[in-house]
């Protein structure tokens, strides 16, 4: 058996997204002048350059005059903003949503994918999930004491193919094989495709075959480009309800992420332990800020249209940028905001590069390898930045990828 | 083995505090009239009796407006608050915290006990607490697969004497019999009463005599009556640094729960594995919370003292009122704001009184066996109230205990 010591050092952080501010490593190698530009950091969204929703700070400072009952809620939250919450998420995934059962606000997304994580994960068990997707979920597999089952995603394959690029037979032989709990994010993160209604229906019908649980991140649900058709699982209604539940927070799209919310929706029996698990581990999500979720789904008229297509247009021209550097190969974004370029061969490491980055190009950018082992040639950059810095920005990583070329 | 729906059946919370919005159960054999009075919730403290520290709220829109760098901090929290924290804390300890590698700024101070219990316990691993202690502690330890080694305080026989109530020779039996982390509330939750110089000095040396880690709870050390001494265990300097941990917030004496911030300091290499914990857990304590930081331990000219005062002054006509009831056994709170009156003989189970209470008489307080299975006859109060309702509410439990009495 692991001790803690090994248990923690499977679950890194060093080059996880967020920690950037740090000093960066040193890197042998390095040649040429840097590049001269504005610091841009691709690791997580520019909350200045795309604002939180008009009116969440007067929401805010609502809750914190309104007093005891906003500081002190229900561990899954307060009862009139689940009841809000529910109304909306029924409408948004096309399924019923009880407010009292089915519900729990956690501080962040991360929250609630922890607390889904921790009510079905017990040591020894068999979790799959796909590579690549969000690298947080790999690290609470391993935290759970999990045995982690890695699904391929084949993104470059279907791209074009209006699917995601999941192997369904893959699916099957996993779940045929004791699999008990399944988690993949759609759109993913970080391939930024969409999984098509058939590759959702299929996960729902294999799920519903064996027994399986499933976590569903929808975190990015609401930011889908091009009029895209986009598929929730719990809406198909294949699956029994028991047996799924549903991710989804405003720290991405909507910019609320120095608010901490997030929810988690679905399975009665699972939000009965997750609120469980949420009394231990931080009681709720900070009472005030629970305070601006009328905001979320109530968005001022035409507001959420303008982000999506504000996106959609740094979308395109970085992936026409990255398309115009040779041996640069990328899937185009269907729904988030991030690209997951792979990179020709490189005379520097990974790692190596991705430090030459920042130190010689003032560009922080995240390593494939957060995602899946194997992605020793890629890199995430999430894209919710100020459009013409982050241009610059890519520019400058098409500058070094030739500087560095094999 | 466990399944995850019995190890959850372990961590009720039906009557964990902060639950008590919802719906009471219904009791059998009640009598009499109900007694009319304002609703009283002992189960956590009234942030509109005693509010946030002044300037808070304006601190938080401060943080909101800078944006980006305070929404999106590293996962301790952000490098300037740790900064001023750990001078902040050096000073109230007595003992030098790195603001690098010895703090964590965490989801309130539960966030802090939930990550400290995750990076020091293995499932089997031998755990040792105080009877009773903080609820929580209990359901962490089972979450995380540990086994509970309890360690009897005897509060009402130290009573008087200076001294808790540490059965040293139990603490000592404990260690040498393979426990591998301690963890104790002081001044005690639920009790009040407080560590002497001696005990602390005993925790402190059996911990480094048997290789033992220790989680001090102080938080509410900063709350402490009568001019008595406060000892903290790292002050003493006895401990190998790296075996312990301090952990303390605002949410308490300075009311700023509704924010969900905390603190842990002392070891790195818990520090180092807390963060890494934090960051699949809930990525860090909302960034504009944050912001508040600066005016914990700055608060305005003769604020603390002015607040201490008012709840001493609770505390005095709390305990008269119990002690003036026919077998009411309640220790003078020491420290913090809690009391935990022992009750006479009832015709009611316990969980069965305290339904009644709230259904008849409109107070809410806490089971006594959320703080230990044996304390079947004793509830727990928050006195952080409004003084006239609290003592009114007061009356009422007295009221209730003479109806109920066997």
């Amino acid at each position: 058996m692991l001790t803690i010591e090994e248990k923690f050092k499977l679950m890194a952080t060093d080059s996880a997204p967020g920690q950037e501010v740090r000093a960066p490593g040193t890197v042998e190698g390095l040649s040429g002048d840097p590049i001269e530009g504005v610091r841009v950091d691709f690791s997580h969204g520019d909350v200045d350059a795309h604002p939180p929703i008009p009116g969440s700070l007067a929401l805010f400072d609502q809750g914190f005059e309104e007093g005891a009952p906003q500081a002190y809620t229900e561990y899954r939250g307060r009862a009139k903003l689940r009841a809000y919450l529910s109304g909306k998420l029924a409408e948004f995934s096309g399924a019923p949503v009880d407010a009292d059962s089915e519900l729990i606000v956690t501080p962040g997304t991360q929250g609630a994918l922890f607390l889904a994580m921790g009510v079905n994960i017990m040591p020894g068990d068999k979790v799959a999930l796909i590579e690549p997707d969000y690298f947080a979920n790999r690290k609470l597999i391993t935290f759970f004491g999990g045995e982690l089952v890695p699904i391929r995603l084949d993104y470059f394959g279907a791209e074009g193919a209006g699917r995601a690029g999941l192997v369904v037979s893959e699916l099957e032989r996993a779940f045929a094989d004791g699999v008990k709990l399944f988690i993949f994010s759609n759109p993913n993160n970080p391939a930024g495709c969409l999984y098509s209604r058939e590759e959702v229906t299929a996960i729902g019908e294999l799920a519903e075959e064996y027994g399986v649980k499933v976590i569903a991140d929808e975190l990015y649900a609401r930011q889908i480009f091009d009029g895209r058709e986009y598929t929730h699982l719990r809406g198909l209604g294949i699956m029994d309800p028991e047996n799924l539940v549903t991710i989804i927070g405003p720290s991405k799209t909507e910019s609320m992420s120095g608010f901490r919310l997030g929810v988690a929706y679905g399975s009665p029996s699972m939000i009965v332990r997750m609120e469980k698990l949420q009394a231990i581990v931080s009681l709720r999500a900070a009472g005030y800020c629970q305070a601006v979720i009328p905001l979320w789904f109530s968005e001022p008229e035409g507001w959420m249209d303008e982000r999506i297509a504000a996106h959609a247009a740094i979308r395109d021209d970085i992936v026409a940028e990255f398309r115009s550097c040779p041996g640069v190969r990328v899937r185009a974004t269907e729904g988030g905001s991030y690209v997951f370029p792979q990179l020709p061969a490189l005379r520097l490491g990974l790692k190596d590069f991705v430090t030459a980055l920042r130190v010689q190009a003032n560009v922080i950018v995240t390593l494939g390898t957060e995602f899946g082992p194997q992605f020793t040639d890629s890199i995430r950059l999430n894209f919710s930045q100020d459009h013409g810095k982050a241009m610059d920005a890519v520019r400058r990583i098409c500058q070094m990828i030739d500087r560095y070329r094999a």
